[in-house]
């Protein structure tokens, strides 16, 4: 079993191999929230998170910023909040993070690390929220 | 001329009158960069603004953000960075607000509003690099 987690995004260069099938095969049940998507040709690692409205939405997209920034390897995010419906709905708000490798046009290995950092990331704010601290507006 | 940056947000009902032919006449050219496009059949204003990287972007994210909480008016906001070229874009970082009404699935004059507080944030943050005020991540 792999652990993405304890692993570190290295240095990519174009020329650097995109992860194979067999690679993510090996890698993908660390991350059963995510699904792989094509674009433009491209494969990406999509997931959509909710949270309890819009502010906590950006709020998370911050902090996977944060991560981001700090290993050099950013994601596209898309915060956006839910339709008024009746009833409504458990969560008003969402992050969507999609991570892929620009210079290779599809996935590498740093992509499945940084997915994993923003599981955790989700499981923090849960943890945050259920410890009643504000994941509000700053 | 209207003066769109005085306005506030009117709460929105789902009967609410979506903006007239005549007054997108009226209203956008108080919005010059904004696009006027349709997605599932509703027509929404959008436009990428650039900065220097992606945590500047991210950042100018939140402020608009910070605003929306304020009107109680929520855009889809998309932060994200540009691919390494040669030679290297004048900015690494994007963000894309979109402006519409879920409850009536279209443009409210809301929208026209909010367009015009986030090209003034836009403005402010411009300002803001130019002065050498950290504009970066918090």
């Amino acid at each position: 079993m792999v652990s993405l987690l304890q692993e570190k995004c290295v240095a990519c260069r174009a020329e650097a191999p995109r992860v194979t099938e067999e690679e993510m095969a090996e890698l993908l049940p660390e991350l059963p929230h995510w699904q792989v998507v094509e674009r433009e040709g491209m494969f990406q690692l999509e997931r959509t998170l909710q949270f309890k409205n819009f502010a906590s939405a950006l709020d998370f997209a911050h902090r996977v910023g944060r991560v981001a920034e700090a290993e050099g390897h950013h994601p596209l995010l898309m915060v956006d909040t839910l339709c008024a419906t009746d009833p409504p709905p458990p969560a008003w708000g969402k992050c969507t993070v999609v991570w892929w490798t620009r210079k290779i046009r599809g996935l590498h290995r740093n992509d499945f690390i940084m997915a994993a950092k923003t599981d955790r990331l989700y499981e923090e704010a849960g943890a945050q929220a259920a410890r009643g601290i504000s994941w509000g507006m700053r």
